[in-house]
């Protein structure tokens, strides 16, 4: 029986993880699990899972890395007792040789015991910061997908990973700019602070009407365009890394953990 | 020719850097390069370097990971582009299958293809912003290394690392502990909060004043001893780990970068 966004937005977060898990919730999760840290997923070989780390380590904005599986081990206890990386996520990317090849709701088939997974934190959890400050967040509103768009500003390579950052977009009045810059701050696992705003052709974003990822947003008339580092730039880095078989969330479909979406620094809520 | 720590307490950052690089320094760097982020040092084979990251991953108050070089290369642009960490160390310690074996203060001849190189995060860092608060640190105005612990509280493991949990240890008067919180807080990348105040036996420490590493230090009365988690926990962790060899800094004696000590997600400040 299918789930809809309106049963998931009043449920916790260990029920929304439930529902996905059991294949009936296929789509955002954009504010659902309301002071819950959302995670972006990679999920790579443990060939290249040194690299990948060095690559989060030097890309922090982009990259917060929160949690990491141990080789072979679809768990990320630190995250949370239950999560199984295989099922807990709505839809799965699955890249072969750097190159988008099929989209699944589960991957317990896929895996391997040489595969490493890697949980990095998502704008979602300071969009409820926002929120509870007044600030409208037009995607969750109209219950689409953030716009993400890939930018001119260059990652630091590790590896054979490199590639453009990519960048989710949220309109926000002008007056509310230092508003939005101090509540993001407060959420350094989340992306932190803005990394642009105004012009989006100043980090070489031609069409702001035209993402990459997700859907189109309105920028309105006292409103300026405001640009995070964005969870999805490890999936651009993929395409230049090509490893044989990679695995990602599909964008704005995201890993729900039990850490507070504030937490600092996360560490374990599950077990040892 | 030898410097002395007054002649080096009055130098910028590159300056100390290139007198440790000399070896005409080999001392603790406590009260140096004011300003600038000290780093923990921990060089490993390759054949460690994922599992130890992930235990920096998990345990992100002890370990705060800042860089990390890329495998065979001794150099840590993101932190410095100038910084070799074969020889920007005043003293550095060598450990074989996990016991420590010697004490040197360069090791050009003992780096291979195979080692990376990871600098954690320090608590020298925030020193700085506790004296200019108008707090008294004991053991820089005393010229002494802080005093360090192993504690009761475990690390959580990742591969072979695992292992008490160290601290530094700081006397701090009873009035001034919310003031000493507010300020450490800001400093993420470098232990941020305390993870225990007050009793030393809560946390397995039966000597106050007889530390693991470093110089004891006095608690006077109207102070409290605050311990906040220290870049010497992999130390412990490598005696678990046994690896044929390891490098550390000597404790106290740390890699001095040119990261601002506020930064809260260290990236690159030099070549990409």
């Amino acid at each position: 029986m299918e789930t809809s966004y309106e049963q998931l937005c009043v449920a916790d977060q260990r029920a929304v993880r439930a529902k996905i898990r059991s294949g009936s919730y296929c789509d955002h999760t954009s504010g659902l699990a309301n002071g819950f840290l959302q995670a972006n997923l990679v999920i790579l070989d443990q060939s290249h899972a040194l690299d990948f780390m060095r690559f989060c380590q030097r890309n922090p904005k982009p990259c917060p890395l929160v949690g990491v599986t141990d080789t072979g081990s679809p768990f990320i206890p630190t995250l949370g007792a239950d999560i199984d990386i295989r099922s807990d996520i709505p839809s799965y990317h699955i890249y072969r040789h750097g190159v988008l090849d099929e989209t699944v709701s589960d991957i317990t088939a896929l895996w391997d015991d040489q595969m490493v997974g890697f949980a990095l934190g998502c704008s979602f959890t300071f969009e409820h910061a926002l929120i509870r400050a007044g600030i409208k967040v037009w995607h969750i509103d109209n219950d689409r997908t953030v716009p993400m768009f890939k930018t001119n500003i260059k990652t630091i390579e590790a590896g054979p990973f490199s590639g453009p950052m990519v960048v989710s977009m949220r309109a926000i009045p002008q007056d509310k700019l230092d508003m939005v810059f101090a509540i993001s701050a407060k959420f350094p696992m989340a992306h932190g602070t803005p990394i642009h705003w105004g012009d989006p052709a100043g980090i070489g974003i031609d069409d702001v009407n035209a993402p990459d990822w997700g859907d189109p947003a309105p920028v309105e008339d006292g409103e300026i365009a405001v640009f995070w580092a964005c969870g999805v730039t490890p999936q651009a880095a993929i395409l230049h890394a090509k490893p044989a078989i990679s695995i990602t969330h599909k964008p704005g479909q995201m890993l729900i953990t039990d850490v507070a979406e504030d937490a600092g620094t996360p560490i374990a809520t599950g077990a040892r």
